[in-house]
C-alpha cells in the first residue's frame, strides 16, 4: 500500500509569518525554549506526521496479537464536539452500564467503524458528526472529540504491579499521541459517581474455560458479570474486555484570524492560517489509537511471556 | 515524624472466607492469574500501602523543586460523588475557562487544602463531601470523587518529545496509583466540546520578564493569555501552571454483602468485608497524587537539565 | 545463614586523616567531584559492601536457573599476582585450548573452588596463592588477581542483537563490580594473537539431542568441536559453557605510608592506613562474580522467554 | 561524505553452501535458534555493516564533546596477532607504568594514526603489521588484534555510582562492537600483578586550576601523578585521561577449508569463503571503538549534567 499525502503544499508553511509569530497552542513556543532553536514547517517531532511510525509498528504488533492470541483492537470515534455516540443517560449516568454500550464492546469490528468517513460505527450519528465537522470548517474553525478502544481476547496477566500497571502504560501511550488531553478506563470519570456496591463486577464461573488454550495462557476459571473495571484489576488483565476514552482538543490552526505577538514578544499582529487544515483530528486518530495499543499490550505480553517461562519450571 | 497506622487490625483480613473468595474488583484474582499464587492480606503489591514510598521520595522531589526553582506542587478533592467543587457551568462548561476556577489555580496552597479533613479547599463544599462519605460509610457502601492538582512556577522547555511528553508520564504516574480509573490535563474532556478559535492559547508580552533567573532558566518572554493547554504545548512547558485531574473509583471493599465464587468457580457465596475500610480515597489520595507529580517533574527537570549543559557551550 | 562482619572496627575509619586527605586510588576524591560532598567511613556507596545486595539477588536467580534448567554456574580464583592457576604455555598460548582448562571447564564445582579459603580448585596452586597473600600483608601491601567463572547447560538462544549482546551485559555486570579492571570472554585477549584457523569452533552433531527439553528450551542439533568462542558467537549463546575472566586489582588501602595531599592540594602528608584491611580481594570477590553473572543470565533468560512465546504461535 | 562500499559483491554470499552451512564462529546457527529463522547474507544484525549507525551517532556526540568541553578521543591499533606496539617489558611489567606509553596518551592524534594504513602510530611497528596482516591474508587465514584508546580532557565526576560506573558502560559498549573477545582499562590485566603501593596513583596538587571553566565544570584541585586507574576512581572521573584496550578476534570468515555440518547436523561438508573477507578488523574497528566512546561519554555527560542543575541551587 502507498500512501500519498495529496494535500500536502508545502508553500503553505513558508513566509515571514511564521517565522515570526509562534502560532497559539502549537509547539513553535515551547520547542524554542527548549532547545533554544526555532522549528519550521509545522513543528516537527510534535507534528502527527510522527505517528506514521507508530502506525507502522503497531501493525506488525497487531498481527502477532491477532495470530497468536486471537486478540482484536478496534477503535471508533464516540464523541465530536457535544454530539456522543453513546451518550451518559439518567439511566444509564455511567455508560460502562449502558447494556447498548456493553453490546458495542463485544460485536463493534474495524468494518463497521470504516464505514463511515468520520469512523463512528453507528450511521445516524456519523451523519450527524460529519455535519458537525463540515459547519466548523465552514466557519475556519475546529473541534475536537473523543476515541473510545476496545481489546478483546485479551489473556489475563497481563500489566505489571506498581508503576506499570496495564492502564499506566496505556495512558502513556495514548497521552503521547499529539493533541491528546485525557485518557479514561473502564467507567472512567463518570464511574467516580457511583457506589462500590453498583460499581464492583461480580466473580462468576467462567462458561468458557473448555476452550482450549492458546501459547500455554489458558482460559481463566472466573470472569465478571459485569466491567466498569475495563478488564483491568489492580494493573493486571482479568480476560474481560479492556476498553478506554481518549480525548482529542479542537486542532490548533484554524483559519480564522487569531491576535498574537512575535517570538520577541514585541509587537502584536494578526495570525491567519493558509493551507487545508483538519478541522477535527478524531477519524485520523483512530487507528493511531489502535496502534498504540497494539504496542502497549505487545509489550505486556512480552514481560508477562518472559515471567512465565518461570512458571512452566518443574 | 512518626506515622501509626493505629486502625490497621490484622485480624479483619483473617479466616477462610478471603482464602477461598476473590474478592469483587481487588487484585486477587488477576495476581493469582498473573503469578499462580495467592496474595494474602490486603493484595501485596497493589495495595495503596505501597505508596507510602512515593510520598516518601516525592518529599525530598518537591523539596529540591521548592529550594532550586520555587516550584510549588498542592492538589485538593474536586470532587466527591457528584458534589464538585467548581462544576461546569452553562455560562462556563469548560472549567479551565471558568475565572473561579482560575483564581483557585493561582491562589490554592496546601494550608487552605488542608483546613478540612476532606481536603476541598470550599469549607461549605467540604461540608457537603463529609456530609456524602458519612452517609456511604453508613450504608456499608464507598463512593469515588477526583483529585485536581496545579504545578505553579515551572521553568519552560520541561517534557520531551514524541513519548515522553509530560503530560505522557504525568498519566503514567496517575494512573500507577491504585484506584484511579482517568486523567485529564487542561482543559481535558470537556476540552473537547470547545472551538478551537475558543480553546487557543493567545500569546502575549510575559510581565514577568525582569525578574531573575534561576539556575540558568531565565524567565520566558511570552506567557498566554488563557490556559487551556494546561501549561504543556507539544508536550513540553510553556510557563504557566500545569494542571490536572485524577479518577478515583469508589473503594471496592465494602460492607455489604456481594456474592460470588470461590477461586475454583465452584460454589457460590456472600462476601462481607470485616474491619475498617475507607468509604472513599479521595481526601487520602491528596498527597499521593503530589508525590507522584513532584517525581515526575523532578525526572523531566533532570533530563532537561542535562540537555541545558548542550545549550551553555561556547 | 547469619553474616557477621566480626572483623569491621568502626574507629578505624575515625580521626581527622581522613577527613582531610583523599585516600589514593579510592573514590573519595572522585565522590566530592562529582556531588560535591564529602563521603566517610569507606566510600559509601563505591565500598564492596555494597555489593551484600547483589548476592542476596544473585542468590535468588541461581536457584531459579539451577531449578528450572538446571544452569550451573561456578567461579574461581585463576590468579593471585603472578600465579596463575593454569598460565599460557608454549604449547598453549591461548589457554583456551588447553585440554586442562577445558577439562576443568566441564568438571570444576562449588565444592571444590570453597575447599582451600583462597578459592582456587588446585590445592597445591592455592597453597601457592594463600602464601602470595601472606606475604604481601606481612609487608603492610596488597595484591591484585583474576576470577574466572563457568556457566553450564545454558539454554541456546539467549542474549540479544546489536547493543544486549551476553558477553556485552556480562561485562557491563562484571565492571560494575568493585576493584575490577578487565573482563574477557572465551579466547580473550590471547585469542587476538590466534589465526581465524586455529580460532574457528567447528559444528558438529550434538549427540545430546535426544535428552528432553526442559521449559521449552530443546536442546540445539549441533554443537562445537572447540570452544574458543567462549559459548557465545553473534551476541548469542550457542549452548556451549560460557566462560569468562575478571581482572581484579590490588586493593588501595595498604598500611605502608603514602604520600598525599589534603582536598584543597594544600600541604602534603602521610596516609597509613590502620583497621584490618583485606590484602587481596579475590577469594572473597568470587561469590559476587557468581551473583553477578546469576542476575545476567536471569536478565537474558526473561528476555529470550518473552519473545519465544512468540515462536510458539500456531 | 558519500560512503561506498565498492567491495561489496553480493554474489559472493549466494549459493546453496551458505543456506545449508552454519559458518563456523559466526551467529548463523545462534541466529537461527534464537527467532527460529535463517539470515542469508551475512548474519544482519551480528555483521560489522551495523555499526556504520554507531559511526554516525559517534560523530555527532564527539563534536559536541569537543566544541564544549575540548573532549578528544583517539583509538589506535595496539597489537596485530602477537606484534604489540608497546609491549610489556622486564622493566615496565605493566603497560600503564611505561613512560612511552604515558607519552603516547599525552600526544597521539587521529592525524598520527591515520597516517598508516593499520592505523598503528608508530611507523616502524605499523609496517611490521602490515607484513603480517599481508601474509594471514596470502594464507587464506585471519588473524586479531587490539584497538587502544584514550580520553582527554574529561571533567571530573562523569560515570553513576554502583551499575553505571564508567568503565562498566564503556566496557558494555566495547563488547557490543562485533568480533570483540576483553576489555581492560588503566592498567588491566596487568595491573592484576602490582602491588598495592605500586598500582595506587598518588594525589598532587593541580597545577592546571586556575584556567577558566567550561560549562560550569571548574578543573578539579588534585590531580594524580601516575594513572594506572586509567582516570577513574570509584566508577567516577578524576580528571585524568581515561584509556582502554578491546581486543578482537581473528575473522571467522577465511578462505581455507574447514570442516562443517549442515544446520540439520546430518552431513559433513567442507566450507571454503568466496569473495573479499578481512583478514584482519582491528584497523576497520578503530573509528568504532572512537564512536562508542563518543556515545558513552555523552551518556554520562548528561547524566551529570542533569545532576549538576541541583548543586548549582541556591
Amino acid at each position: 500500500m502507498v500512501v500519498k499525502n495529496q494535500d500536502f503544499r508545502p508553500s503553505d508553511y513558508k513566509g515571514d509569518t511564521m517565522k515570526q509569530y509562534p502560532r497559539p497552542s502549537h509547539a513553535d513556543f515551547t520547542y524554542l525554549e527548549k532547545y533554544g532553536v526555532r522549528a519550521s514547517s509545522g513543528g516537527g517531532r510534535s507534528s502527527a506526521r510522527e505517528t506514521i511510525g507508530r502506525v507502522a509498528a503497531g501493525a506488525l504488533c497487531e498481527h502477532y496479537l491477532q495470530l497468536a492470541h486471537g486478540i482484536e483492537i478496534v477503535a471508533w470515534v464516540s464523541s465530536v464536539g457535544s454530539i456522543h455516540h453513546i451518550p451518559p443517560t439518567t439511566e444509564y449516568p455511567c455508560t460502562s452500564h449502558n447494556p447498548k454500550f456493553l453490546q458495542l464492546l463485544q460485536a463493534v469490528t474495524r468494518e463497521t467503524v470504516d464505514k463511515t468517513p468520520v469512523r463512528c460505527p453507528d450511521p445516524e450519528v456519523a451523519a450527524r458528526m460529519e455535519h458537525c465537522i463540515a459547519d466548523f470548517r465552514d466557519r475556519q474553525d475546529s473541534i475536537g472529540g473523543t476515541v473510545t478502544c476496545v481489546i478483546r481476547n485479551l489473556p489475563t496477566g497481563l500489566g505489571e504491579p506498581v508503576f506499570s500497571k496495564l492502564e499506566a502504560t496505556l495512558a502513556h501511550g495514548m497521552l503521547s499521541i499529539p493533541a491528546t488531553k485525557g485518557f479514561e478506563v473502564g467507567s472512567g470519570f463518570e464511574g467516580t459517581e457511583i457506589p462500590g456496591s453498583a460499581h464492583n463486577d461480580m466473580f462468576i464461573r467462567n462458561p468458557d474455560t473448555d476452550s482450549d488454550s492458546k501459547n500455554g495462557f489458558a482460559k481463566p476459571k472466573l470472569t465478571t458479570l459485569t466491567n466498569n473495571s475495563g478488564g483491568i484489576q489492580g494493573g493486571i488483565t482479568n480476560g474481560a474486555p479492556v476498553f478506554f476514552r481518549v480525548a482529542f482538543k479542537s486542532p490548533a490552526t484554524i483559519g480564522l484570524p487569531q491576535q498574537t505577538v512575535t517570538f520577541e514578544g514585541e509587537s502584536d499582529g494578526l495570525l491567519e492560517a493558509k493551507g487545508r487544515h483538519d478541522p477535527c483530528v478524531v477519524p485520523r486518530a483512530v487507528p493511531i489509537v489502535e496502534a498504540m495499543a497494539s504496542i502497549c499490550i505487545m509489550d505486556a505480553l512480552l514481560m508477562q511471556g518472559g515471567r512465565r517461562m518461570a512458571t512452566l519450571a518443574p
